[in-house]
């Protein structure tokens, strides 16, 4: 992420969409800020935290004033703010409902960190909250605004890889930390699942463009390590689509860091590793002519993000992930997490419509489009 | 496979342990003869077939004359040669109960082919008679007899890795004659569970040393493809095993090829891909220290399964397949059936005991031993 | 390499080539003969070898009698085969000349191993003793009969990846023996360069169909290694092309094994690793569109050659790489030796003419052709 | 390159080495000034830039005020500056000589950009320079500071590898603008050779610890190419060393981007691909034991040299690379130039002593060290 001063852009700020970040975590210091000032379409226009010093010392870095930095309290104050015309929520899963709620009662469009919520009871909560407000609302799931998941599925649908009969994948790093939020079920609502293994669950429905139709899953929870007293350490999953396409997903918070997705076909595959990095993402595509790495221009997951909910802003369109897509995320979690407890296959409600939960405005690819 | 002429051997063929081959398929033609002539303890002293013709060419081609040639009829003569000491059982899986049960009964020892049967119960039925008749039993697991599988069976028991976590592996590749013995269910038993499937499971809990605690599964049988109309195209399964470990398997005779066994830790991992390929397995081992592919001196799988059960034969050892390897399999697949069958997680007998279906020989690497 | 018994072919043997292998040592009895048994269009019909009882075993192995066996006075007994219709020289360098022109006295075809000789005068002899016989002359340069090489040749000759500028190859592994006949001057001819070094030489002149203008080289011969007293341990050299392309080219009997090739043009590269390898090519294809590694149906490099010069003695057409192909090689490596001689960089005489020195007949590909 | 709030550092700024970076290019955009912000050791104290807006924009950026931003002409102000203990040049290469010089009357010490000079003439005076005026100069090699080269030097010097026979490596990529400064041989001096291929150079004396004694090159300027009016488009070199030793060097403006660099030993290899990267280095040691990739924990190569050379300065010890080691390879560059001209072998001077032109500190790696 080159650091650059700041260059004039075609656009002048008055157009450029301003963003609230709300939450000044390691995601939104180390990535999303710095994506912010490389995008064509939107800006950082205020921060939000409770801790006062460090947000001064994000706004001195980043050409903010004092007077951009907000307090939770302050929150509301953002209505005044004409040129905040979205905020980026990145707090912890469990404070995701309060603040879209509140950003949807003062009438800015919101772009939500995934998971969505904690439940699919929540998530729909959110989603009515801001259709009956009248703003955007998007889960943030930046592996959909990437050139390489579009050019996976793209194999995928296309037929090229002949039927498709299983997926695998997996999803797993090392959380040491005992005290990370992430390992607390009243912040997090969950270990390994709703923040990594979510990656597989949400991309292999991108992928299919299609529900599961049942799952089975198992977890794991080691007694004696004080990390996961409250959370799963492992999730292992089953998905069963239509046309007996089956998908095995397996998530961890204590296992060597790894991302994969493979898909296999009757005459081909898809293999992504790493399938769900920052960066570095490897595509290969394989039918009988050989395998094919396909190259792209270089981009930003999360300034493709930007860009893409600040031109749905612009456009007044529904982004490709709306929070329906986190909702239709929170359905199956839900059922892996009762399928984990119960021991049984959980059958989910059948949803025929492809892409039944994405938005009419498909992200543009870098190298593509205005 | 070079071939080579017949080239005097350090041990005379008196000491050589004399197979008979029964069955000659592809299997035998490709990879099991040309093997045998490269052993170093064992060679083809005689051929079952009921081709007559075939055997001959076989014959002639690996210097045995037609009196080396019987037909299945002609089965029990075998008993006459007293240079026959073992009998290799390379025939559909419905007919090595038969067979294993005919060498037993005129005292030759027995390779058998995987899988060792149709089910447990027949498999038992094996591992019987050859205990009463004295003779032994092994299966003809290659892939417990490589260099490859041994490191990464002693990476992970070492804890080098750390604690394990998941382990992942795919057995799949497309199979496209309808009239394939392999298809029928009254020759083969099943689909690609017991014939490739079968090598993830084996490698799994060889890797392991320990024997599943439950399994769940699912297959699929699509309707209107001529090639499953008998057996399954696929079968997906999950196995618990103790600390929490999980396995996720998929195999399929419709999807590309494919073969990978992954197993991730807390520290480190394993990946095999291919990882069951008669050539050019590769094994990363990979740990904080970076990643690891050994080099192994050139051997042949085959060569030795031969070799090690000429060695017990000899050292009067039960080999390190034996026929209750093929039997602990077996449970596990009825399992895995019979969860596909119901939907339900099918629990096991608790086997506490390390490599409980073993043998007390354990198979010399290329490099190693006498 | 699977060993087949003898199957009925589409072609009876009367119309197939048979030919006679003189010289029976490692690449014969590993690689030749048995490629033979698996080609469509040739077969072997007789042995020379100064080694009767392994000129036996050979026959007895290859359903051949004793009566096809011949030594090397008997040679010109083959004038009365008529089943004989070409000869297959794989004997040391230094006797290539010898053989070739006593093959052409009796009226056979030739294929010749390469080097076709120890310098150029002697090549072209040979080439003229052919013409004057008129018999086919062919070299026997497996990597211009395989998928992968030709892949190359186009596309670097196609303009996919844009003007070409550089090209860098290594051909290396260690000679343990000293005794070996390669290490010998009388009988090699030389050292790496014409052995393994020469796979470098005539692969970059067959990709670009162009010859070198110019050479530098130097040369190591290690004092106090015993292996080369004789001949050089390694030879690096530097060719001059049209248009400023440059190819590096290093060769070493007592490196690491390595066989690599890299053509790099402005908008893309070829690579291969490895590059001249029996079996297990790896080409990868890198334009601004990603990465492409193609795939081939199964071959074998010398089965290619036997039937590509059997395909030209029936057709009556120079094969595509004549005598005069290995001439060509020969004119570069003299210079190659001169300028290492010297210390000073040698110039070529102009050839203008694309693919001078090969022949009408384009070698079929896997999967192409009758 | 996350981008970070300025958190306190262990080393108040008091002890930390202020650095005034000299040019304002892309490189000092994108990668010094970041890495800078992530130094332990040092700080950006100043900007000297003839561009005044660009400048304060960086001021604003940085946290520093606009009286931190001087022009060429002042830069004799830095004297009075104390924070101000050292100057990074990154200016033209035609200018390093003068602002070297400069910076040394006033008493500062000099980290300077690669190629030191535009010649070994020049180079030296510049080394004298800083001598006469007691202040250091180093030439700013980031590849003798990442854990990756170290370790392929440690492989080669350690003998593991057997004994070294052939070096190979190629930096090639496209310069596609015309005007670029690095196209003027007033300002840069030379093509590809004293930029890019310089790396290759350099890491190869680096690996070996040893100086070449011979060259041979080759240079090629297409006509009718406007990018190449003035300086070469390619370079290819040979060098020799003792014992035998070959390596070969390829560098390019108008190939495909490309970095690596192959030493092959009797008993194995080192590889890198790419090996000249800012990120993503990718090594690969091999021996009979196999294929081994080592992991490093993360770093900065630029951050890495600037706490280096703070770390010389307050210790008064000479850095790793300090000018010597840029004259070094200007006497290298300034034969292969002459090689090229003349098309004859250049003979160089003999160097016995081993690292002859390193200083006495070495760089601490990752993980070691204070």
């Amino acid at each position: 992420m080159p650091l650059k001063p700041e260059i004039p852009k075609p656009e002048s700020e008055v157009k450029r969409v301003g963003y609230a970040i709300v939450g000044l975590g390691k995601l939104s210091a180390e990535e999303l800020i710095p994506a912010a000032r490389t995008s064509e379409h939107a800006y950082v226009a205020a921060l939000v935290t409770s801790e006062e010093d460090k947000g001064e010392a994000f706004a001195r870095a980043f050409d903010l004033t004092e007077n951009d930095v907000y307090t939770y309290d302050e929150f509301e104050k953002l209505a005044e703010r004409d040129d905040v015309e979205a905020v980026y929520i990145v707090l912890p899963n469990s404070m995701h409902r309060e603040y879209v709620e509140r950003a949807a009662k003062i009438g800015k469009h919101v772009l939500c960190e995934k998971p969505l919520s904690l439940n699919a009871e929540d998530a729909q909560a959110m989603v009515d909250a801001c259709r009956e407000a009248d703003v955007l609302l998007m889960t943030a799931y930046r592996c959909q605004y990437t050139p390489e998941h579009w050019a996976a599925r793209d194999a995928v649908q296309s037929g090229k890889l002949g039927t498709i009969r299983v997926i695998d994948s997996i999803h797993a790093h090392v959380e040491d930390d005992p005290e990370a939020w992430r390992l607390k079920m009243a912040l997090a609502g969950g270990g390994p699942l709703p923040d990594i293994g979510l990656y597989s669950l949400n991309i292999i429905r991108f992928v299919l463009g299609e529900e599961p139709q049942w799952v089975f899953a198992d977890l794991h929870q080691p007694e004696g390590d004080e990390r996961f007293g409250e959370v799963e350490e492992r999730v292992s999953w089953t998905m069963g689509f239509s046309g007996g396409v089956v998908a095995h997903c397996l998530t961890s918070y204590a296992a060597q860091s790894t991302s994969t997705l493979r898909v296999l076909g009757e005459k081909g595959s898809v293999l992504m590793d790493p399938a769900f990095d920052y960066q570095g993402l490897k595509l290969t595509i394989e039918d009988s002519e050989g395998k094919f790495q396909p190259s792209f221009p270089a981009y930003d997951q999360f300034g493709n993000e930007f860009d893409h909910f600040a031109q749905c802003i612009r456009e007044g369109k529904t982004p490709w992930t709306p929070g329906e897509e986190g909702v239709a995320d929170h359905v199956v979690m839900d059922a892996i997490y009762e399928s984990a407890r119960t021991g049984k296959r959980v059958e989910l409600k059948p949803v025929k419509k492809k892409d039944a939960s994405r938005g009419e405005k498909k992200p543009e690819m870098p190298g593509e489009g205005a």
